[in-house]
């Protein structure tokens, strides 16, 4: 059984580990002519801060779902199908991640730049309904809990990840307004997830 | 042996969570002038949903293989070359579905989508050999099964994999009549074999 | 010291495992117009028979090549500086083996064929010099051969190693008269690799 | 608490092995007339020099930076959030590699060469400076250092690290006067925190 969690843990961090490192490939180098100069390379570098932007973004927000992914399997005793099905749906976020980053890294800036943070918002909409799944696969009636882990704990990341669907859709429609807005309610989310883990740790801490 | 087993295992699993973390670098941001609004990404992103569709489906594709993959490698005690050149034709097929999905995202809904959805569905033919391959190498005669796997369920898998290149072809040859209908009877065989692990499971549960 | 071998081991597999996946990302989908039909795709299809041939063909390099690092490790039983950078070095020419694959699968079937597949055999007389630098970081005066290895065993790979640079230049000299002959001698090569691994395993079995 | 560190370790790995197989993807096959002959192909092949440089450099870049990696996480005892975050920022810069490499062997040999030089080696400067945070949340008043380590081990590397960020700052500067020379600098430190290795090697080696 030890095993078994081990090999569903080695695989996400793999996906992860990939998805994390893929957030690269979309920060295209400028082509800029032969003949051109140092000073427009420069100015050409500059001018993808959007880009920058978005990869340290995701990179961090990757980061936060891959901390929470192992804080939270440290409660999984045993692996089973509908585990592994709404680990794989989590997975599947983590892989389109990069997509909608590339989308924001594009349009930041432009005229279109809040559809492309709504549509980087409303990925996480998902995201979070995916992590939702991945919760209820472990503790509901704590079909796959560990027994030292206790119930109060169950209780409060359970609070915690019912909001998340509700604040990332509200996330979503703040962009459609304000671009800016929408990225840092998002932004501080992943601030709220991660603190979240911290008590996690501490109430679940020994061993 | 346990350790070399495992060897084989982690580099397996390595292909696996990379190539289905790959299938996300076939979406490509979509292109619009700088000046274009928020309605034209909106648009644009909803038109690429031929992309997400062989997307999702990839991903689900690849899961359950490496789901099979795994729960079949439980029964295998020991390594030895037609082994590993065999799972190496599984890794092949593997890392060749980001490519087939890719023609399916980008010909899906075009004029072309039959013989799309059939080089697609054809690629899976060349999948359920190179696992019959697999299930050869480890089950022929019981050369590499553990002693404790029953012959029943080496006997069920056998008819089940048996099927596979059939029911593909059958695939195939639908997908060139209609491309919804070939991809819907490849979808369901995903199941199938998703059944048939969770009674492989059942049957070599204990530990 | 056998938790740093098997870290060694982790990191050239996750290598290994990218190398052999990223070779897909090199067959491009073809681009035909919208209104073009199936006809039209299944031709274009079966004009990349060089990017499919190549793609299988370094598949199986990449595979042979992860095999004898593996068997090769199983004689390692501790881990240096030197042996660090040489097996980095192999590393090296493992992630590399992508770029002459699409160099090949670009060019194959071209008036530039010849200087395609030179440049391909060409890269694997720098992989034979890789391989032969790990083998001494190992083998030289038995530096960090395990005790259980047998001098006859270790005298037979040298010999084997040895040939690799001289065989690999005649490889890339013939693909300058023929590209056929030159990938052929090529593929020759990784059949004899792979059965210098067999005795390799016979002798150095047990456990 | 073993356990934990291990797998911080096997992500880290996971990235720093992507990392460096990436680089391979910057490299594009030279696009030539399907007419051209075998000396245009070698033509375009060794214009590609800035490219193959980069490469190289880059990739023994990273693996030192994996070395180092791997020589710090000897001494760490326990895993805590000041710890994991540092770490992340030490991915997010390894990640970030294969992009300035790609501007370098974009712009190498053009009027641009300074610009990218110095934006490569400015890359290092943070590089650095995520090592020093990552030193920090482990041996600042040695929060998460094994007891057996000395504190003149810790001292010394403490030294090498401070110097990090003040040269790779020199070889930014030294970059826009000269980018041969700033490549130079830059490979001479690469060097060094070799050397510093082998030195925390020597003091920590028994086990």
């Amino acid at each position: 059984m030890e095993k078994e969690t081990g090999r569903v843990e080695a695989f996400s961090d793999g996906v992860f580990a990939i998805a994390i490192t893929l957030l690269i490939l979309e920060i295209r180098v400028p082509e800029i002519a032969e003949e051109a100069g140092n000073g427009r390379l420069g100015a050409a570098l500059l001018h993808l801060w959007p880009s920058f932007l978005a990869f340290v973004f995701s990179f961090f927000v990757i980061l936060v779902m891959w901390i929470n992914h192992h804080e939270f399997m440290r409660w999984v005793r045993a692996v089973d199908y509908p585990f592994l099905f709404s680990n794989g749906l989590v997975l599947l976020m983590v892989t389109f991640v990069p997509f909608p980053t590339a989308v924001v890294a594009r349009h930041l800036g432009t005229g279109a730049a809040n559809a492309a943070v709504a549509f980087y918002c409303g990925t996480f909409v998902l995201v979070s309904v995916a992590y939702q799944a991945l919760f209820l696969s472990v503790a509901y009636r704590r079909r796959l809990v560990r027994a030292e882990v206790p119930d109060e704990a169950i209780a409060r990341v359970r609070r915690a990840y019912r909001m998340g669907p509700v604040v990332y859709g509200l996330s979503t429609l703040l962009a459609l307004w304000s671009a800016t807005l929408g990225l840092l309610l998002c932004a501080s989310l992943w601030i709220l997830w991660t603190r979240l883990c911290y008590h996690a740790r501490d109430e679940n801490a020994p061993a």
